[in-house]
């Protein structure tokens, strides 16, 4: 079992029946009431509605017209991904609604640089105890993120595994699953150098890098969650680190959708872990890279703090953190006004940060 | 990131930069290139070949012969699972090899029964320290249980969180997508009383009820990993305890299949957390229940050590454990015989083990 929320896998190791072990069936159930509605929120009319049965549901109908029209030949794109200890930060605030965004973001952000369009999600929660009124507020924030990304919520699992996790502490794994046509998947093949590189800003630190985000400024520089040093400009260290990952599907999706046959977008990179070096040049065939200019967006005033109370070397800063671009798109360069143009319509700051060029590694300018 | 095997998730914390910080790059290359070639092993033609990319791709091929043929208005199975702590007992033993397996059967299991097929599978590791060839044994034991269930391991993450989870330990959480033509989903719906109930054999404890068998065994009963009691008949209650999870993806699929037209099944379950009577009763409709006679199959001896040593009460021990029953198919009476044979040819030991009747718990007799 496991699957569209069941939920209730206790492990429990108290005693020898399962309820004095502590795996509270009552707590499950509560917690089932808590979050149907909110997930039934996310539903799209395409998912069959079997809450409690062993696995989610989701039509491809591709006998109707809407799936049919854009999808001859398509190709399911799938990805999971966590948040890492950014979860650290939401245990020290007690805040647990935004994590679930952070997390959908993840992943979806990950999916649609392929060109997919998301379809839906599950969530694996291992928890130390099943409290249910914490449960829903972190499956709330799952929620939320899936209606950003038009993302059905079909399924999901908590165990409780008290021997693994700490009371008030829980891990969490995502999983998205999207479609693509087959002839509009986006991999880089036709990107050529001289195509340009627009930089989607971010929403702070996202959800990499805090191993050293936590030892610079909550260890070195010795700040609470509750402080709001001047720099972050009336923002707590807690709520800076907290923001949620920026969720980029409406933008890009429409981005994509615009421009049907011409497909100016030669390829898309989320940026996550290994920062803009570790994910742009990957995106594109041997032999290309991209050539960045430093100064051609604004660094959110989060990083320069984190580089100054390392102090952390700036190529580091670059090779860990988003540095204020959270997603990338590279295209020809007689469309690249008009990309700019309709990402800023759909509410996106964007900045031209680069072009592509011959070469291995990132390079900087 | 975190997609398509990737795997290098570091947010480690033990210093400002990221490589003194225990994010170990290298490591992360090192696994990858000891996983690539089992995870290709388990490619399908389906598989669209993008090791490294954001996310894995899944051919639907609908517009080619075999997907065609079976499948007019596709509907997607999803669901997502862990394996609790039958992990302890991983770790106490050093064998990380088998319990992929069982986060695979634990989805696929789940996902057949609604008559899903399985496509791919998406694993997530969350690890405290990233030991290459440790990491290796666990994917191992996860492409074994793919190809056994014809499975394509098309994405996965490795997080490295050593604030979480201490240096050899780790959690894993697993999500199966399968596919089902509209028309042939097992619902229950169809069910009548009369109907025959056909328990197939499971293979030890599965992946429920960790926290009672080990409670009982090791804490209660004093026994260790290595000891041999006379009860298990040669086997340690290490080796009988860590035993993987039968798959029933193959004979259960031929089975769907061999009956094109008649679709004798009318429901299945899965028997995990809640055994029996928590997972028989809710695969039928409202009204309907399931009459059990307890003395069909053989109770395998790991269950009656562990009722001796709690000691347990029996009906708990039905309650936490699949008793012996690791899968359950409701059919018409008229095809139970051919059922049974059908499912024999396979290799599965199969029982009757009772029928559906008005009510609404489990009943026995």
């Amino acid at each position: 079992m496991g699957c569209a929320f069941d939920r209730i896998s206790g492990m429990s190791e108290k005693s020898i029946t399962y309820k004095q072990a502590g795996v509270d069936i009552d707590a499950g159930d509560e917690m089932v009431d808590l979050i149907k509605p909110m997930v039934r929120s996310t539903f799209s009319p395409r998912v069959m509605d079997n809450f409690g049965s062993f696995a989610g549901l989701f039509r491809l109908d591709f006998g109707e017209k809407l799936f049919k029209k854009k999808y001859k030949d398509p190709v399911l794109a799938a990805c999971t991904d966590g948040v890492g200890t950014k979860l650290m930060i939401a245990f020290g605030m007690g805040v647990l609604n935004t994590v679930g965004i952070d997390l959908v973001a993840m992943n979806v952000n990950d999916l649609i640089c392929g060109g997919a369009e998301p379809l839906f999600f599950l969530d694996y929660l291992g928890v130390g105890r099943l409290d249910p009124k914490k449960m829903a507020e972190i499956v709330s924030g799952i929620t939320d993120g899936c209606r950003q990304s038009n993302c059905s919520l079909i399924g999901g699992e908590t165990a409780e595994m008290p021997s693994f996790y700490k009371p008030d502490e829980f891990d969490m794994a995502g999983f998205a699953v999207g479609v693509v046509e087959r002839s509009r998947i986006i991999d880089g093949g036709r990107a050529k150098a001289g195509d340009v590189v627009i930089g989607l800003a971010g929403n702070g630190v996202h959800s990499n890098g805090y191993g050293l985000a936590r030892r610079v400024l909550l260890e070195i520089a010795g700040y609470k969650l509750s402080d709001k040093p001047e720099e972050l400009e009336g923002c707590s260290i807690g709520e800076e680190l907290l923001k949620p990952t920026r969720i980029y599907v409406q933008p890009i999706l429409r981005l994509l959708d615009h421009y049907e046959s011409t497909m100016p977008v030669k390829a898309m990179a989320h940026i996550t872990g290994g920062g803009l070096p570790g994910n742009v040049p990957r995106v594109l065939p041997k032999g290309l890279t991209v050539r960045i200019k430093r100064d051609s967006w604004p660094i959110p005033p989060v990083f320069k703090l984190i580089a100054k109370k390392g102090p952390v070397d700036m190529s580091e800063m670059f090779r860990v953190f988003n540095m204020g671009i959270g997603y990338v798109v590279i295209v020809s360069p007689r469309y690249a006004r008009s990309v700019m143009a309709q990402l800023s319509e759909c509410g996106e700051r964007c900045y031209q940060i680069g072009k592509v060029v011959k070469g291995g590694e990132l390079q900087w300018n």
